[in-house]
């Protein structure tokens, strides 16, 4: 069997408010999937946050003394550090033009996740808005989940993505920050290979895997489609969060 | 359009000097694939390797005293060790049970990509093999592209994929070590978004993407399938090289 990503076209753009539900349900049906058992539905961050109105207006922020020093060392916009930091446990580097920190969420990202781009619609000079993560986007990926499993009446699953830069290798992939009905990882230690060798070292990040391959399909420019609908995922679903992907500091070598 | 990924069922078990072109060529058929122009063939580094005949004898390897002593400090048998360390430039971590080193080919990754399992058929007590990585995995990848470009008359790419774990995250995800005939990075960078603004940081790591997505149709254990068949990656082709993939050490926050 083979796996099938299709982009959802004619997603319309999301507001604060929005019923993810409904925006994703009526893009299936324009682009005529019938949801089947064991199908995946993963969503963009962007989308997610602005349903759940995760928009700041930039006016609106006082950086601390600590945000200004940190801003300065990093390049950036004192405001924008400041939310950085409200939205980190700590920060782990900082050079000019980047700053990566453990989020508060749990993983280790650049820039704590904040979008600046194509948040609020066409740019005007009077708002200048950042784009905040999900408050809670296991949460969120259950709640969309269960409204698409009412609806269609589906054993389904839903994957929250965004674009992460890594250490060691350039380009940044899609990553998994939140889910709901499937495993994050797959652990295959103790399983035989084809002649009775016990395999080693392998848990597998099948909900990351998944996420970089539905990022494929979403682009990132003005033909971006920020839904993408999975048939064919070759694990059998379950759950899954995104704690469960998250290394412990104490088995981080690079934190 | 959507993205297919399909496994080729029925690959036989590799051996050294086999001709990968003629098993991917015989595959297809027999999954009734008839090429396409764009499609894209990804492959695990298992099969590269073992066509290359990259086995080594550990009872041929003799540890240097270096070897020895990282051997310990790892927990490592120290032929494994000497091995990894030929593999390598230098030694980036290291901690029980695990070395991570910077790769011969540049790249950062666990045990220098060695593999001790599947190696040469069933177990057998008097021989211990290990897998390398193929010599050069783009060059194998262009000579197994250009061999099938010929017998199918099309303009293809070709990946050689492996598993790698990752800072800050569990899981393996498949990873790009090689590749012809596609783009390893996309840049973004300036194009405008929805409303007109230019996306800020946005290169993308499409080929680590489509490695990830292949690799979840591998499957690890006895019913892997080493050899996948894309269909509908929406980027043009390009030239690609892993060099492209490999963020410089004085960029590199983490090595």
């Amino acid at each position: 069997m083979a796996l099938v990503l299709t982009p959802l076209k004619g997603m319309p753009f999301v507001n604060p408010g929005d019923d993810l539900v409904d925006l994703v349900a009526s893009a299936l049906s324009s682009n005529t999937i019938n949801p089947l058992d064991g199908d995946i539905l993963v969503l963009a961050q962007k989308i997610v946050s602005k349903a759940e109105g995760r928009m700041i207006e930039l006016t609106e922020v006082t950086p601390s003394p600590g945000a200004f020093k940190l801003a300065a060392e990093a390049n950036k916009d004192p405001r924008v550090v400041e939310l950085m930091l409200q939205e980190s446990r700590r920060v782990v580097r900082v050079r000019p033009g980047t700053l990566i920190v453990e989020h508060r969420l749990g993983f280790v990202c650049a820039n704590a996740g904040l979008d600046h781009s194509n948040v609020a619609g066409p740019p005007r000079a009077e708002s200048e808005q950042v784009l905040l993560l999900p408050r809670d986007p296991d949460a969120s990926a259950g709640r969309i989940r269960s409204g698409l499993e009412m609806r269609f009446g589906r054993r389904l699953a839903v994957m929250i993505n965004d674009s992460h830069g890594r250490a060691w290798r350039l380009g940044t992939v899609g990553t998994c920050i939140g889910l709901s009905g499937l495993r994050a990882l797959v652990d295959e230690r103790g399983w035989k290979d084809l002649f009775g060798y016990t395999l080693q070292a392998t848990i597998v990040g099948v909900a990351d895997e998944l996420a970089a391959a539905a990022s494929l399909m979403m682009g990132q420019a003005a033909e971006a489609t920020p839904a993408i609908h999975v048939r064919g995922f070759p694990y059998a679903l379950g759950d899954g969060s995104l704690q469960e992907m998250i290394r412990p500091a104490s088995q981080d070598l690079f934190r």
